[in-house]
């Protein structure tokens, strides 16, 4: 599969990851300004649309075939920018976004991944998991919701959720979108300083950002052990709002790229139904 | 309220309805062509958009509030171009699509209404039905599906239903999408013609065409039946895709206008958060 030089320079590789030597605000992979990549956003439209509408057309033959888009980052660092720029660009009806609060009392009597099941999106679709399991071993680390044996259960759990997954016909794309901290202090001041914005702020917020070295360093072990060959991590530098759409739109199109998507072959006589309607009774 | 011009002219009057004299490849309420139909959608976007993210923004204060948009109409009338075309236009987070194919067995086991409550929007969201509980008094009475007692048992049922969900916060919104029996056969040999669009095509819609004059006498039995303050029926005339995405751009707007939707107030303390995130510890 050819992927693009975004993806290139998007796809972490194996090892140690530190995440302080990775640019929150740069463009890897791309050469323009924010202006050339909104235009090659828009751009990129069209394919997007096809491909997806191709996906969705292999339902109507029995297709295992979906995408899953995995959202993860600290507050403010967009993922519901994502939603409404990136996925915004394909047909709704093929998309199923699910997303992860705190767990219900119910959920939490279960196991972590429970819930994650019944968000999974049906065949044909892309589903975007805005959170996801991995606030399990993030949020579940740093404010030690479960022991340290149970964390490290789970990135195993996790990686054989995945390559199940990947055995059902998933195509796994996962996006750490990686701000700075001092980004995020704007983001929250902007939040702040706009009566349109107040409902996106919590006081809570502050309590997390002030937890900033400790979730750094979960996000720098859950991409150490879970990046993985069927379900690879991607850390999107994402100060700048306009690579961040770009990026991951850039990492849909290319997976959906990979998958090869024909139209469906006619699974009946096209010469007979054309035909039927041709020497139909009258309807009025 | 004030409504638009294709508002009123597209709201069902009370009494008996004659599908045969509702033209449909008029343009009720608009004076242009395609070119500023299509514009006039396309300018409708920013305003839908802002209006849609209030309401999403509601929930963080607990609204009850929400949008259910009913679409039903014969195959090949465009319920899909209304989801890509009109619906694309807002942020797909806020938005849930629920498509009613025919009930499973365990759906069948329960009432009828059993799945459509299962797939009603949360409240912040506009909800829309890709066909709905119509199907079990529209196929539901031309397929004898049902005995008449039952299927007349459901048009009241359905009433209090829509009359309860009022209640509780939905603005419902119903739109039969009115093609000609013409329209439908170009539409059907277009799939044919085409590779792209056969998965799009079943030879059981033929059948379901032969059903023409049932369907149209089901149809206006549900509009005569079902039309109410609380969820009145728009006859959409769909000949025109154009104007199809456009109408029903302009009745979710005129719905949203009707909301009065405001950005919610701070819950928590401005100026005390402002100061908190100013003198915070230094974060790296």
């Amino acid at each position: 599969m050819t992927t693009s030089a975004i993806a290139d320079a998007l796809r972490l590789p194996p090892g140690p990851v530190d995440l302080t030597s990775i640019e929150t605000d740069a463009a890897p992979g791309f050469d323009g300004k924010k202006a050339d990549g909104q235009a090659a956003l828009h751009a990129m439209g069209d394919e997007l649309a096809d491909l997806q509408e191709r996906l969705w057309a292999q339902r109507t033959v029995g297709t295992d075939r979906r995408v899953l888009l995995v959202l993860q980052g600290m507050d403010t660092s967009g993922k519901g920018g994502v939603l409404r720029h990136t996925i915004g660009l394909v047909d709704p009806q093929g998309v199923r976004i699910t997303s992860f609060k705190a767990p219900t009392e119910e959920e939490r009597a279960h196991d972590f991944l429970w819930r994650i099941e019944k968000g999974l999106p049906p065949a044909g679709y892309i589903g975007v998991f805005d959170r996801s399991h991995y606030e399990d071993v993030l949020i579940g680390k740093v404010r030690a919701l479960a022991d340290d044996d149970e964390i490290e259960r789970r990135y195993g759990a996790i990686n054989d959720f995945e390559a199940r997954l990947s055995g059902e016909g998933f195509t796994i794309v996962k996006c750490m979108l990686h701000i700075s901290p001092q980004e995020q202090k704007s983001r929250l001041e902007e939040r702040l300083a706009n009566p349109e914005k107040y409902w996106k702020y919590n006081p809570g917020d502050l309590d997390e950002r002030a937890l900033w070295p400790a979730y750094r360093e979960a996000y720098e072990t859950v991409l150490e052990r879970t990046s993985t060959q069927v379900a690879p991590w991607h850390v999107i530098p994402s100060d700048k709002k306009w690579y961040r759409n770009l990026a991951i739109a850039q990492l849909l199109l290319d997976t959906l790229r990979g998958l090869d998507l024909q139209w469906p072959e006619a699974d009946f006589e096209v010469e007979t139904e054309k035909k039927r309607l041709a020497e139909e009774s009258p309807v009025q």
